[in-house]
């Protein structure tokens, strides 16, 4: 019997049924035809085989379109409100491994206003926190020369132009139906999709040739999307395409990492002592008892640490299949387990944390227009 | 009995009734003691001696603070859906003659991005107009050391922090209350007031001090000053203070000039010979025959063209009363009155298209920022 859930671009709450989600959206699964045709350009990413990558609007058309010689814009984002965990990391490897097999460029959009105007944070904030994102986003190793970061009150010269096209195709009630808005809801939420929207289009604003765009990003973020591609046609602008993935879960067993609990979500700036703490919390599918377990066996489709492998840490499905079968007949505990997911987690921040301080080298030309941080 | 009137910023119908309209919106008379204050400035200008500039909010402090030293910055705008006419000019005159008394900055934002949204037209459309509209305004005079030219869409990297601010302090319930927003509205429109809020924050924003900021406009405009008022101390802003203007008349009757009857509106590139045919078919207080009007008089009351004497072409207020006697006595007939009229406007437009085409030299460097047109 499922939860009852909520799902937006602003808050994600309950047991996520991402089936029930993806009927709701009307978007449509990645299935194993697809992943056949994707395997054809390389190899394909465990977070598609794994169904964490599990939902698309028109990625056919971008192959397509592709096979064509028509080269795509990848296409995705961040809300900079705090700190970067592994949850909003993940989405970011993805679309790495996107701009390596088919060599794209790639714009990475920071709304810092939209967390403004979301959130109990002042646009100083939101510009510091965009930075520090950015740096991590870099440090993924996206091209240098291949690669911009529009952040939207830098760059808002070239998207609100973009912008007031949009929204002069979307009525309120309209927004009012795809976002939930109230009328508590501020005047700049009601208006922020058209920023998201904006840099969607900017390939074929500044080519002159329609340039289709891929967005890889989580669920959530659909229903902007969906607004987008409906008034496209209107604008003579392509319709975006989306490949749309599951929320990294939490350490404490919930749907998503979130960092309104610190001690269940994993930052890109941990120390391995941190980690190896929160880690050690970790809400696992084990018993009560090592007798127990031993005897019983443990439960990985529950278990946070379980998941972390899955989502990110052991990209051999061999290995991960090995782990889960070895879980089932207590011939591994939880506290072994943890250790070893701890091991992965910071050999991946150590170097993951090399990358970021490198990247305060080169974030200032990778900006969007060249603006300055 | 008062016909049904609707004033919003962006439509103006029916007779308006503006004692009503004044009680409507809490706005404050310019009454005589206020007058009395005013002339120890300078000259009242005619249009606050005749009741054109009728209403205000918080004048009297602009000129507390102007007492003490503290100098407020002159803010008026134009929304650029078209050529320039008379009844655009008339709030700028007013403006000019605030800069030359008070010796004062002025801004003037040009609202290209709130015509596009609203009208049928183009964002090339709206920003050709603006400058053609620029034009205009420049040529009546204003100090090009002492005054700013705002292109929204040009400036909106200086604007749009400080419209995410005030945004982020309406709600749609506000909004809809304060401008009539409907399910249709668009969501570019319903944002759009905090765009024409940010000029008035912008001199306390860029000096870093509480700047007072006056605003001489239409009290069409009064909605987003309202709502700019309502949010400016929780910004820790000075609440901008205001003073309204009636509608310029048409010729046609009618209370407001308007480009949906072209016929009766003056624009100020028109040739003499269009001015003399416009004025030739106004709408007069004359009677039909001129054997009833030497007998009877005219009513100078309902007639456009003593309106556009009253508004704009006779300053001298002996002048003026002795046009109206003289109309009341039957001693002018309108058709002299219209000639008289013609002359004047026309003396008027050959200087001012003189000084509209020298403003071509300076419009590059009065921008804000300096923008390119």
């Amino acid at each position: 019997m499922a939860e009852e859930f909520k799902v937006t671009p602003w808050e994600v709450t309950g047991d996520i049924d991402y089936d029930l989600l993806q009927r709701k959206f009307g978007t449509t699964p990645i299935d194993d035809k697809l992943i056949a045709r994707i395997s054809k350009y390389g190899e394909v990413h465990p977070m598609i085989r794994r169904g964490i990558f599990y939902s698309h609007r028109d990625f056919d058309h971008i192959l397509d379109e592709y096979d064509k010689g028509n080269r795509f814009t990848l296409y995705t984002g961040r809300g900079p409100s705090g700190n970067t965990h592994l949850g909003h990391m993940m989405p970011w490897i993805f679309n790495k491994w996107v701009q390596d097999t088919f060599k794209v460029p790639m714009i990475f959009q920071m709304t810092d206003d939209e967390k403004f105007l979301f959130k109990d944070l002042t646009l100083h904030d939101t510009r510091s926190m965009a930075y520090e994102n950015a740096l991590d986003f870099i440090a993924l190793g996206f091209d240098p020369d291949n690669t911009r970061i529009i952040l939207d009150t830098k760059n808002i010269e070239r998207l609100y132009p973009i912008a007031l096209k949009v929204a002069k195709k979307i009525n309120f009630s309209t927004a009012k139906a795809v976002f939930g808005f109230e009328n508590t809801t501020n005047i700049g939420q009601i208006f922020f999709t058209s920023i998201q929207a904006a840099p969607a289009f900017l390939p074929t604003e500044m080519s002159g040739k329609q340039v289709p765009v891929l967005i890889p990003c989580g669920i959530d973020q659909d229903p902007h999307f969906r607004a987008c591609r409906d008034v496209a046609p209107g604008l003579n602008y392509p319709k975006p395409c989306t490949l749309y993935c599951k929320m990294a879960p939490g350490l404490n067993g919930s749907d998503k990492m979130s960092s309104s609990d610190e001690n269940a979500t994993i930052y890109t700036t941990d120390t391995p002592k941190a980690v190896k703490k929160k880690v050690g919390r970790a809400f696992t599918g084990g018993c009560v008892s090592v007798e127990e377990q031993r005897q019983k066996g443990g439960n990985p489709e529950v278990c946070a640490v379980f998941k972390y492998n899955y989502y990110l840490f052991e990209s051999d499905d061999a290995k991960l299949n090995e782990l889960a079968e070895k879980c089932r007949k207590g011939e591994i505990l939880c506290g072994e387990c943890k250790m070893c997911l701890t091991e992965k987690i910071n050999v991946f921040l150590e170097e993951h944390q090399d990358k970021r301080e490198k990247a305060k080298d080169v974030v200032g030309s990778m900006t969007y227009d060249g603006f300055e941080w």
